[in-house]
């Protein structure tokens, strides 16, 4: 892994070096803390860096047979670490052997493979400048990243307190945006629904939300301050896309139902969050503020871990969804009132890349260029097979370059290398096709296609 | 793109240039203009030929933002297409970039790129051809591109005048077969039918179809008369294949509600057209004819556009279907009377390629080689990348050697070059098998296999 | 295809020739007759080897053209082997023309190519080493290929007599294994089910068995009778994975209406079928074997063949399932009462990948590194695409070093070389990982790897 590491051929690695790794990076969706951001946290050792609550690593482990008390269980940091660095092994062909080694590269300097044998001289070498370097702190680490901006994830309640200390200190120089995400408003049949409500009348100053009229209204109020917060983008996280329209009597008969916890049926659920997800949609376009629909997870999949340790700890699956006519049918109505916002949508499931490349070719927009797009190969897809695939896809199918290209969606700080993973990826892709002849070796247009998917589209489709 | 465009390794450019680039090209799928290829039409400018009607160049400018007055509205030939050039630019990884080459380079011996800069370069050199060079009006350039027939795409009540006028006509030396597509008479639950039923009658000198049973008998009359007219293949567009065996009394009865414009159950409609669909076949087999299948393409996505553009008009996207089990006992159920058609089957879903390359194998026989087809990478897919991935699909599931090959499916006299684009994927395909070892470098078998697939096979497989 | 073939680097050579091809082969799932081993059956010619049942060769006839009489009928020998040998030539591409080479070369010496011109010359050479050579019997050809287990497919009633005598037979040092499949017992809705359950009440010494707890009992105590004479591994061949738990009323009732030759609702089968499954599963999981579960095949796809020649003649194809929560479901049921059994997950559709990759890692345990597995790349994907994919999203999405590698699925001694082909194409897929800098070139590390993948991670999990 030096630095031509992915770079097969000469175009590749001119684009790459010449103009892709100078660029900053617009972490437009991630999962990071704005506290820590804040407070410039201070990490004691790699196993909390990277074990802390790394649930990729955890699924790395579990599937080298180390048992749980090494994963979530409390033994000793060192010895989590040694059997992670043992599992790390066995995971060639896994973008978590790439990560692993960039992170280690780029912010301890550390040149060789690890393993079980060099984890103790791994582990005193990161240790050391997590606790000692200045470069090592949640600012340091985002600063030596080059990060333009860091769209954070946060609920319509929050205070966005942290972000208004950052946006108010000078030395931070990198945006931090908050996005939105209205999940817990939009589940109305989950655990914990009634009592979402309540905070989030709470968050409007009002004693509670009577209907659905209500609970639209106080979104909205939300968004618009979230908006003069700086956000950018809102995001749902959707089992699968829902479309079915409903008459505002049937969602407040479904919200009323939800509230005294009876039980719902299938076409109340998804009738309430349709008018949701409308309203939603309606105002993020009047806002100018992106929307983000991800899609095809299947949560929680081990009840016995689940009851355990919760959600987010390494049990979820690309599931098989059947809804690219709902997610048609749910734009196609947007766009009718001339209220669909700009879009990214993202699947898990791989085999749905065609659908949805051929989809957003349906619903551009003279807006911006490339205002509907397919995200970046997203989560379990995010290694080299994925976003190559990716990117084939929406090359083959449209517009590859107005792609807005790379996010973390990390809940690291060290995660930022996966930026230059993605760079290399794209790189190495159109080095090979300007190579074979399939797009001439006109320097301009590719400097142009180049800095724009590594960071000018984003800069131009976030309005920043 | 110079001459070994595409062609990667030395066996690939012997196949291409010594046997592939040589050979007549078999278009048995378009949807050209009978009328224009009789009248020699003749183009005012680029605009016209490449913007007049090709939905895919519209997505590209969509895409790009640009607005739909560039596109389909009422601004300057010029102004339009320089917004197209400034598009193009973007597709990086595209067919449409690799295409409107070929086509610029062929029948205009442009050989630079096409971008903003050269717009206007491109603009005057094509226009000046296209007025005055006779071998670029439509006969001129299906002569130059060597193409041997041409299956249009024609609707059963067509009196296919303009096809028997080519066929009188001694100095069109290539045979122009009409193609039967009977949807009109299949869709019972859109918008027309009853009129359609009426057009149909007359067709047969009838004054109205009464019963499912005439409507059938109507349909054979005009297949019989396509027939007589050069007919080789039939043509179904279908949102997903159906199999719902239902009585006759069952689709008379869901064929009168229709013609009163009553609401349909989906048994009904599926009913009804069963019946058709089998019926269609059966005599399809009886005379020999191709069926093909068109499959899992969502039409009309965006309404607002629908509602302004009509059909056709770059919309349509795809879909995701669930129709391979019936698609099997619908060739089941002809296979068991021995009325199975010669047919080619073609799914917009580039996931279904297994599914459909291990059906084939279980509907084959002794009438020809590869009786039943995989369509070659239909649509959206017909890129380098969903070629290549058809085309290996089909030679690790089946016998890439009895495969029919390419079609244009296009509206374009210009599109001839796309067989070119897929000679080329093929010979480097096999030539990349070659050089590994994957099959011997055998002069007579590869000479046979290139040369079948390229234009021999369906020579055989349409009685050409 | 010389001895490097499929092997594109320095390094995959390396690993091939130095390790990988040293190993003895574990074909822990197979359906070769364990009475033709301890016979040392001895064959008359290449027809009855290669064409007596091998449905794959009949549809590459099929495919070519040739027709039932030369294929499944009783033209001569020699003539049935030459069409083969003439449709052999069009399976460019296909994973039979590099299986038949490799066996031509390995266990006949043959080094040309197989085509019509030649079919006389192979036909004479084979068939004298099949006569008279003593290393191409049953027992030489296993002997030949280095095999250290062999897993049959068998019956539950089954008395396993051949095992028997074979154990007993110190000449025979590979291990022959039964496993387990009762889908006779699960398929309620089949024909035959009554009188299948009488002769497992037989195998038990019951007169009949009354209820589900009955059969659960039955299969249990077989099972156990399995577990004794060496059997490692059960197997289920599923259309679709099942998961609707039910009562034991409920299965009671299904399960007698289906001794009545009721006609079942999908409810009572489902749930009959779950309680079934469940209890295999958690006795699987008590004795250590291992759990099979292959689904997504449609089967008897053509009816008028199927009445004409019966199931596995060569009509089944990829069906689309949507059955993956159930999947997901089935065994978080089982880990919840930690009755999880080690187990391997084949889909025939290859669009499922990305979701079973990511499945396994949500059921993982500590008891054996990968104890969920994603099996190779099952039937029609067995070929180099279809492997390379399989791997591919193994090790993106999961630990590819320990995955359990490959098995023949095969009812002729002569497929060993699959595995050969299989180890070509894994090191051939790693090699190049390691050329292109995706994993260091440590000898240790890669050892372990490929000889993990190649025998000893298959040698673990089925404790062998």
């Amino acid at each position: 892994m030096d630095k031509d590491f992915l770079l097969e051929t000469e175009t590749a690695k001119h684009l790459y070096h010449d103009y892709a790794a100078k660029l900053p990076l617009v972490d437009y969706h991630c999962h990071i803390s704005p506290k820590e951001i804040y407070e410039d946290r201070r990490f004691d050792n790699l196993a909390q860096v990277w074990l802390g609550g790394d649930h990729y690593k955890w699924r790395v482990m579990r599937s080298n047979g180390v048992s749980e008390e090494y994963i979530t269980g409390d033994k000793p940091a060192f010895e989590r670490f040694e059997k992670f660095a043992e599992a790390l092994e066995m995971t060639i062909g896994n973008p978590m052997y790439h990560w692993c080694h960039l992170e280690l590269k780029k912010y301890f300097g550390y040149q060789g493979a690890l393993t079980k044998e060099t984890a103790r001289e791994v582990w005193e070498l990161c240790n050391d400048k997590l606790q000692n370097d200045p470069e090592c702190t949640a600012r340091g680490l985002i600063r030596q990243s080059n990060v333009a901006m860091v769209g954070t994830t946060d609920d319509p309640i929050d205070t966005l307190e942290w972000h208004a200390k950052i946006a108010a200190d000078p030395t931070i120089t990198t945006k931090v945006c908050p996005s939105y995400r209205p999940d817990k408003a939009v589940n109305l049949h989950k655990d914990g629904f009634a009592e979402y409500i309540a905070l989030l009348a709470k968050s409007v100053g009002k004693e509670r939300l009577d209907s659905v009229e209500e609970v639209c209204d106080a979104l909205v109020e939300r968004l618009e301050f979230f908006h003069q917060m700086g956000c950018r983008a809102a995001d749902h996280g959707l089992d699968y896309v829902v479309y079915r329209p409903c008459t505002m009597e049937q969602a407040n008969e479904a919200f009323h139902k939800a509230l005294k916890g009876e039980k719902l049926t299938l076409e109340e659920i998804e009738g309430y969050q349709t008018v949701i997800l409308l309203c939603c949609a309606r105002n993020y376009a009047r806002l100018g503020i992106v929307n983000q629909l991800h899609y095809s997870c299947l949560r929680n999949a081990n009840q016995r871990m689940f009851k355990k340790l919760g959600a987010d700890t390494g049990f979820d699956m690309v599931a098989s969804t059947d809804c690219i006519a709902d997610l048609a049918a749910f734009l196609s109505d947007l766009d009718e009132s001339g209220q669909c916002p700009k879009t990214i949508i993202y699947s898990l499931n791989p085999s749905d890349n065609a659908q949805i490349g051929t989809l957003i070719g349906c619903f551009q927009g003279p807006e911006v260029p490339g205002k509907i797009q397919q995200g970046s190969a997203w989560w379990f897809n995010d290694h080299r097979t994925g976003m190559t695939d990716q990117m084939t896809s929406l090359a083959s199918l449209g517009l590859l370059g107005n792609f807005v290209g790379m996010l973390t969606d990390s809940r690291s700080f060290l995660s930022y290398t996966r930026h230059d993973y993605f760079r290399r990826i794209l790189c190495n892709l159109i080095g090979k096709w300007v190579e074979n002849g399939e797009y001439p070796n006109n320097e301009k247009s590719l400097k142009k296609i180049v800095e724009g998917i590594c960071c000018y589209n984003a800069m131009r489709y976030f309005d920043l």
